[in-house]
């Protein structure tokens, strides 16, 4: 009976999808796309997660189209998967239920830049480093960093953060407004171009991190940042993980308002040794950046040092030519190819937590051993100044036992980040991947967000499958 | 017909509301409290709008007891609204259609303090000072300071900020998480203690700013800073205002991190000599303050001293020593005091905006010439980093034609403000009074946020008739 019922809803689900396909494709001419390859790279994902491909892709120029889009989809109930770059890495763009999925990468015009405001507007499509390519010559800079190139858009999907994050904030923070086509295909534009507001529900925080299941989010207002006058940046040792991270604590305490501070593990650094071309001892090491003036990026440097001697690390060299800084953080960037020299031929699965920076040392500890206890190879790095890590966990994705430890030690992990009042993602989202600790981390906030979801989105036609927990 | 209709729903919820509060007296004793002075004082405003008095006010102790009588309300369809220190500036705390009135000031705990990681959490009760008097021997501090001593949960439901906010953010950016009492009387905690999050729907955020029209929030966890090391400040008065302005858009710029920068204009600057018998020149003044270390502040103070001169302004005299800066910045807070000496006896009816600071100069000029037009008494202050404005309009409350009037130059300033690209309020927040408003702000947007607050709150009983428009 139940086959029977599904059955049904699949055969009419699939009319309505090809009426729908026959509308974009009279519309859209050859950016309506439903060759087998393009259908399989808008579902891209980085995981175990099975490619689950939208029945077609169409590339979008403007709000308006996507509008459009968003309407037809709406008339026949047909599900719609926003794609930026593809670079999300729990499943984000997968399409469960099929459905029309938007590619916005041709939306890629910055529509204005304000330098007196360090403001910018931008379209969904244009990435990170298109804008800050763009911005060169003005002075300012966007200071949002997620290892990938990846699009505004889907980078406030996903409340993205990333290297920068301690010192300027995340999307969250970055975000003044956005232009979104709902549900029903209304185009609404949230926020404004006021550095703050009381006026009524934030809508657009709201939006950010909603990865496309409230709407797609078309156009962004963004906060920018003047470029520092002057950078130093270096690398210090510590004897052992709980060292390195009360060093963090107490930089952050002294209000150092330390750009960058990042953690990689033991084994982290072995790879980059080797991928980088370094000699750095191996031992935890914190990568750290001070922006501000030549004075002052001096002495954050300085009492930086300070601190880290007090706590055994150190020596702290650090550098303030540019050249000798770009290696550095090219390495640190570098840090998830260089994992796979571990583990050649391997596939890399990556996951976050971030937990109360208290708690930091504790957490790092125990995963460690428990990756250790179970023979994983899985460095580690973390954003440590905002209490968030990653595990890069190398696998043999042809050996099933091996999958079904990674999928357990991540799980273990993120009930571990949980329990010690964290959180199942720091920046990378929930996708479909990490639907299952929603109701762990948010009990009966859940069915306020479901409420919500079914209040804009009554038809479940947005990004169906992400982020809500199948119940 | 229509007035039969509206007897009788008038008739039904009294009878209603009599029932509650019988429950509500039976439970809370002397804790339901019905006398028409408690009542009208919970219907307190600072405007030409009437005192709507709710029909009983309760005094909680838990969030538990929030939740009993919130589902008790519930039950009956009568409407709630919560009451912290009742300092809100837009009939927040009005009850149009009569109601319990839940005062949470006496949930005034500090539950926890975590030096470690720069948080605590707070009662909804507790007040911004009570905080930091908490605080003195911990090295931290909270820094949002609206100008009264409001309770932090009124703080968050308002999206409240202050002097502090260019470098420390609003309401928005310090609030970690919240425990809130939903309309159903479900009790939900939103946020969590990690830094930064992907993890599902920004419920905070959705809290934060809304008034009480979709919870009633009970407790908080809230981001503290370390007091810096070394605070200098001082005051520069500048020939006119846009020259103060591109001084503010300069330091900015520059990425000076200035921990506040406020304009006082040159009737305001006459008022606070008056008041605070101070001699300053009146003009256009800044009222700065530099938070760092010992040689950072001094460095800001000579960027900014730098910025001052080149644009005509200065000299800036800055003061290291706390007694000097207390005296300075006792005047700025007590510029709302020093106004009424312009016109002793008169009612001061406060309003405020925020604009991109590109367009600050041109909204306070056209402001400043609208007031001289009209020959209204109105000095205005900003905490102009963040192109936020106040201006406060001395009125006799005795006299209609002057009431109109002030209204109608309310009205002209808002409009003025939305059309620049700002906001009609960067702090006060909506209430009864900026409903008006939220149209022209928002748009359609203004659909979206009906369309939460249906769901969430379908009878409309929490805090109705505040931030949307009647229909």
């Amino acid at each position: 009976m139940v086959v029977a019922f599904e059955q049904e809803l699949s055969v009419h689900s699939r009319t309505n999808t090809g009426l729908v396909i026959d509308v974009l494709e009279q519309q859209f001419g050859d950016r309506c796309q439903r060759s087998a390859a393009i259908r399989q790279q808008h579902a891209h994902t980085t995981t175990w997660l099975p490619n689950q491909p939208p029945d077609a892709v169409v590339f979008a120029k403007s709000t308006e189209e996507v509008a459009d889009i968003v309407r037809i989809c709406a008339t026949h109930r047909v599900p719609i998967i926003p794609f930026g770059t593809g670079s999300s890495l729990e499943g984000h763009v997968n399409a469960p239920e099929g459905g029309i999925s938007i590619d916005l990468s041709g939306m890629d015009r910055i529509v204005e830049v304000n330098a007196e405001d360090l403001d910018c507007r931008v379209e969904a499509g244009v990435t990170r480093k298109q804008l800050n390519s763009y911005l060169r010559d003005t002075g300012l800079f966007f200071p949002i960093d997620p290892g990938a190139d990846a699009s505004l858009g889907g980078m406030a999907a996903t409340r993205a953060s990333g290297t920068n994050a301690v010192r300027y904030g995340t999307m969250r923070d970055v975000v003044m407004g956005l232009t979104v086509v709902m549900p029903s295909g209304e185009i609404v534009r949230t926020g404004g171009r006021a550095r703050k507001s009381s006026a009524g529900y934030d809508l657009t925080r709201l939006m950010i991190g909603s990865e496309g299941t409230l709407g797609v989010i078309t156009e962004l207002q963004l906060r920018l940042n003047g470029i520092p006058e002057a950078i130093s940046g270096g690398v210090c040792p510590f004897p052992n993980i709980e060292a390195a991270c009360n060093a963090v604590i107490m930089t952050i305490q002294c209000g150092i308002p330390v750009a960058r501070i990042e953690l990689l593990d033991e084994l982290q650094i072995r790879a980059c040794n080797t991928y980088s071309k370094m000699s750095l001892p191996e031992t935890p090491t914190l990568f750290l950046e001070f922006h501000g003036t030549e004075a002052s990026a001096r002495e954050q440097s300085e009492l930086f040092s300070a601190i880290a001697e007090d706590l055994g690390g150190g020596p702290f060299v650090w550098e303030t030519e540019a050249e000798k800084r770009t290696k550095l953080w090219t390495a640190r960037h570098d840090a998830y190819w260089a994992a796979f020299t571990l583990r050649p031929g391997a596939k890399g699965v990556s996951t976050d937590v971030c937990v109360p920076i208290s708690k930091l040392a504790e957490c790092v500890e125990e995963t460690r051993r428990d990756i250790s206890d179970n023979g994983l190879v899985a460095p580690i790095v973390g954003h440590v100044g905002d209490g968030n890590f990653h595990v890069l966990i190398l696998v043999d994705e042809n050996t099933p036992r091996e999958i079904a430890q990674a999928e357990a030690f991540i799980e273990r992990l993120n009930w571990r980040a949980i329990q010690m009042g964290g959180t199942c993602t720091g920046e990378h989202g929930i996708g479909q991947g990490k639907a299952k600790y929603m109701m762990k981390e948010h009990g009966n906030g859940l069915d306020v967000m479901r409420a919500i979801k079914q209040s804009l989105d009554p038809d479940n036609i947005m990004n169906p499958g992400k982020i809500m927990p199948v119940s």
